[in-house]
């Protein structure tokens, strides 16, 4: 899988793609990360990318024409799957759009920044627009990297133990299980004597008993859908 | 305010604190973001921080000894607010939890990884659990470095136009209306006609429409809330 994003801060995106998994999948080959820096493709002496609002009001505006500049020039490269924009007001993720992306191909994502890009980017280019949630950021590029990494992780090949991703939560639409490890005690807190049991059976029983316990308590619209 | 955030990968925050609004943040002096490795605090030889769960399964599990070392070292220097482990089931975030937290004083924040931290840690220290959305995430730090940056750019003096961050999106329960900017024009696609009218009361009455109607159609629940 390819992913091209475009951003005015390709350096903000450095660290989050070069640790972990991310690494790793890249270094396997499984994944292709391509960080473009929209100044490039800025026409102006002043490589400024961005304006004055229409109409007045506080904030800058991202041009259409360096992204329209850059998404073409990648689109006459190769065929892609989608060109998302990440914004607050886009579909919130989920891991079930995590899951439907993660077979995608090749995948274009722009990254906002100050007031957000001009609405015609959105209008003629953009395919998909995905929210990472009901919170505001200073920019596109933290979101790109949390849509990155939840993907990438669902590609067969990444995580070198696949069960562990499916038991993951919200991958069955349950939350998790406590998990403990040693020591069995630690000052006066001991862990549940199930665990210690060597019970198969009964410590699936248990695990599922809390996951359920769990979600009701936290989260009980995920048992509702 | 001060963060304190304990991850074992402190190198996978280092670029997005290294730019834009949280790199001028603190600059200014008006955040202090400290990265602690959880390695650091390791008590074996090997320098591992995590273990076998109990009960088998698959994924490794976060010891709790580094983290109470780390987490207690911390405390005994200065008083803490809070203490947020990031966490898919934990409170989902939004911007009234960003507003909140934007005006405390000194918090910690922990990172899992792997499958997860032991659960007594959870029990003891953790103060406060949040989730940045309903996707499973390679690790807690791309999670902790989005809930630094939506509670940075609410602190007073963070953002050099503060009615910039009044104007986004959910800070007042609606979505943001639709932005243009220079060319007016661009291969057909005009801008809206009234955003060139000058007339201020018409674009604010066009703007208040556009985001009842965004909002209408792409997140009517939080109209209902």
């Amino acid at each position: 899988m390819r992913f091209d994003i475009i951003t005015v801060l390709p350096g903000l995106l450095d660290s989050p793609f070069a640790h972990s998994i991310l690494q790793r999948a890249q270094q396997k080959g499984l994944v292709d990360i391509h960080v473009h820096n929209l100044r490039d493709y800025a026409t102006n002496k002043h490589k400024s990318v961005d304006d004055y609002p229409y109409g007045g009001g506080s904030g800058m505006v991202m041009q259409i024409e360096p992204f329209a500049a850059c998404i073409e020039k990648l689109q006459a490269e190769r065929q892609y799957d989608e060109v998302i924009y990440m914004t607050p007001d886009g579909e919130t993720l989920n891991q079930e759009i995590a899951n439907v992306l993660s077979s995608i191909e090749n995948v274009i994502i722009l990254c906002g920044h100050y007031k957000g890009i001009d609405q015609r980017i959105r209008d003629v280019f953009v395919t998909k627009e995905i929210s990472v949630g009901d919170y505001v950021l200073s920019g596109g590029e933290l979101p790109a990297a949390i849509l990155v990494d939840a993907v990438v992780r669902l590609i067969p090949g990444v995580l070198s133990d696949e069960t562990s991703a499916l038991s993951d939560s919200f991958q069955d639409g349950l939350l998790d299980a406590p998990i403990y490890t040693r020591p069995a005690e630690w000052r006066g807190h001991r862990i549940p004597e199930v665990l210690l049991s060597g019970h198969e059976a009964k410590i699936a029983a248990w695990r599922y008993e809390q996951q359920l316990k769990r979600t009701e308590e936290r989260r009980p619209d995920l048992l509702n859908d």
